[in-house]
């Protein structure tokens, strides 16, 4: 989609080329033509020398909107920010907005910190140390204090001016926030809206005050919700006491959208998908630490099966369904996951009780268990002609999914209740565990027949 | 976060009361207060009987509104559209946003579509027809025809007449689109400039040319992505010839990446877990399919271990190990199946070579193989005092794993070079695949060793 005759390679190169032969102009003229996410994408290709070359082409400000666009979760910051003087850094901390500066600035000590606010603006300052304050995922941590706001008895044309006024710094003018003398929360009024009305009309005559609004300790998945739901473009927050604080903006919830996503998934996977572009190496060091700890695990289903080694040698034939039995039940836990973190993450503000979460799970576990049971019951009595076997697998299964289903939800749900995300469980986890409890189970039942197999 | 004091509980009931008692100005007055999505809800909660009654009572005009906010992913609609009458309906889709109104027709017959389009304004049915033609999750199926357009030697005081002309219909006004005389698309002009501009400026001056377009039939996640990487609030959306046929809005794309993201994480666990509040024999009936097919699948592996019931007989040991084995290499799969999902979606435009993503699982395979299989080795070796036994374990598990982590590649990345979505492949499939693979494996090389064992 791009519009550039050059492929990003060939500018790349050019951009480098400039940096690397003083040429100021020439490089400026490129590199500023370019969208600010091409232009971060740039900067974090470049090498450390040409970086510092950079800082002497750019001024904090233009630095500021590369660093308003660079996303947290994927780059480390804290290399690039100590590259750079702290009296550039303070001058570009006072160009950008208060809520990147304030996540930017958490990758740093202390004293670094201190160094850099020693030489910003005060009032700018205050704004950030507040900001840092609000915890992670919630409300107040994806809130930005820029924001537009107008009083109710105010008339839409001395709006539209203080819109204009507040245009170049506000994050978004799309919505004007209506408070009162004490900073309030009244309502809410689009630009939209204040374009078709007529200049003297009141605010209050058309203010819309059946606002959504999230307060600043919302965790961000309920508030990505709204976004989602309602359409909207930014949500207001406020305090406990109904005071406005800032605003959310959809830009930055797309993106805790999408990590909240990438968080279950990799969950569900056992491993760390954030970074897919490593070498073997990296990644093979990314999954071995849960591949192991499985392994171990396993070891516990191994010395079980090592228990019941007697009742192998009398029969072999035990050891046909073995990872039938574990296999499937895996299978069914892995579903069970699968689906209750589903279930937790969209009932959390109905609070679905512990119980009818754990109890649905163990219902649909019988069921499929049942089936599941039956079904293989039938093949082995027939393949083997030996009802008897026949019954004990099928039983077995029977159990071990319904089990599997159990601690498929189990887990999650008593995760969630103990305040830890439940995405975290994985379903390598689950079917590792569920390989245990499957082969007691099995080998269990079968002692029961094995005077008839 | 509702600003109301009655629960939503106590509002529906109210409503529900209201329709029953034919009050009507009554309802109108407590229903229309409540934003567009509370009313979609309350909407699709009401009977039939009460539905019919709020034909009556709402215009289609409103009802409208609500039905641009339905989620069709969720709700099959077809059912409400019969129940109203094709003049209502008619009416009703006049007022609609074309794109909505295209995605709802979809879900009716050729001869329904054509009883209402009979009595619609001919210009809207013509742009619901076209929309009705681009392919599914593409940008033209996603895009609405209602934006504001420009011409470059426009004044922005011109320019903001034509903005508070449409502000009504336009999806948003925030984003106004240069075009020349050909309806070529030339730049974009957010509306936040065009209030900081003075009024005789020329919009040529303020044009922004870099502007980031995508093709009609571009796939819906990199349409997302665009958002996502760019922060953009709408996306014009254009015929290969450079025509502006549309746009795709934030809202729009905030759905499709909840929906990519259901249905990675769907396709992963092997079960869909769009709708998670069902009951238990629904939830069965959605799982047992995977459960039952993945069992004859695992029933491959029970015959194969039946077909070395020699070897077990022989040495009973070796049937310690055999979940172990299954379990880690299933493990190591469910990981490179998802790192080579997630890979591909983020790599598709740089169209990544079939092979390099191959031959880097292999690698990532070797290495987790080598390090897990020398786990095992001492592990085995030290608990069974039996090395060779050490060693049959150790071979077998670092062959399982490999062959584990090529399946888990090979499996999605063959499905998107053939135009499928890798995202279905599953985990407990890539898991149960890789239980037939090990097993075969590890008495393949017990085999060889058992002289020793």
């Amino acid at each position: 989609m791009s519009t550039n005759i050059l492929t990003t390679q060939q500018i790349f190169s050019k951009l480098q080329e400039y940096l690397n032969t003083n040429a100021i102009q020439a490089f400026r003229d490129e590199f500023l033509e370019h969208h600010i996410y091409d232009q971060s994408q740039y900067y974090l290709d470049f090498t450390d020398e040409e970086r510092l070359e950079l800082y002497k082409f750019l001024s904090p400000q233009e630095l500021s909107e590369i660093f308003e666009n660079l996303d947290f979760d994927e780059v480390d910051i804290s290399p690039y920010l100590k590259e750079i003087s702290p009296e550039y850094l303070s001058t570009m901390f006072d160009e950008m907005s208060a809520d990147n500066a304030a996540d930017i600035l958490t990758n740093l000590t202390k004293r670094e910190r201190r160094a850099i606010f020693a030489q910003m603006a005060p009032e700018k300052v205050t704004e950030i140390r507040n900001l840092m304050h609000y915890d992670e995922e919630t409300a107040g941590s994806l809130m930005t204090t820029e924001f537009v706001a107008v009083v109710a008895n105010q008339t839409v044309k001395s709006a539209m001016t203080v819109i204009k006024a507040t245009a170049e710094d506000a994050e978004t003018i799309y919505y004007v926030y209506v408070l009162d003398q004490n900073k309030q929360l009244l309502g809410v009024i689009s630009l939209r809206s204040l374009l078709i009305s007529h200049d003297d009309t009141l605010i209050s005559d058309i203010v819309n005050e059946h606002i959504i609004k999230v307060d600043v300790d919302e965790p961000q998945e309920r508030v990505a919700r709204y976004f989602r739901d309602y359409d909207l473009l930014a949500l207001p927050v406020i305090s406990h006491d109904n005071l406005m604080l800032g605003i959310v903006t959809v830009d930055d919830i797309i993106d805790v959208i999408d990590d909240e996503a990438q968080s279950d998934y990799s969950g569900l996977a056992g491993v760390n998908t954030d970074n897919v572009n490593q070498s073997p190496i990296e990644s093979a060091a990314k999954r071995l630490p849960w591949l192991v700890a499985l392994l171990f695990l396993g070891m516990g289903t191994a010395s079980l099966i090592d228990h019941f080694d007697g009742l192998v040698s009398q029969a072999s034939v035990l050891a046909i369904f073995i990872s039938l039995i574990t296999g499937t039940a895996g299978n069914a836990g892995t579903q069970s996951l699968a689906v209750s973190v589903r279930r937790i993450s969209i009932n959390d503000e109905e609070n679905k009780s512990f119980f009818s979460l754990i109890m649905a799970e163990i219902a649909t576990g019988l069921v499929t268990g049942a089936v599941t049971g039956l079904t293989i019951f039938t093949v082995v009595s027939i393949w083997k002609g030996n009802v008897m076997l026949g019954l004990a697998v099928g039983v077995a299964m029977f159990c071990a999914i319904t089990v599997a289903n159990l601690a498929g939800s189990l887990i999650p749900v008593g995760m969630s209740k103990l305040g830890f995300d439940p995405a975290v469980a994985s379903g390598p986890f689950i079917s590792t565990m569920s390989d245990i409890t499957s082969v007691f189970i099995y080998f269990s039942i079968a002692e029961i027949f094995i005077s008839f197999i």
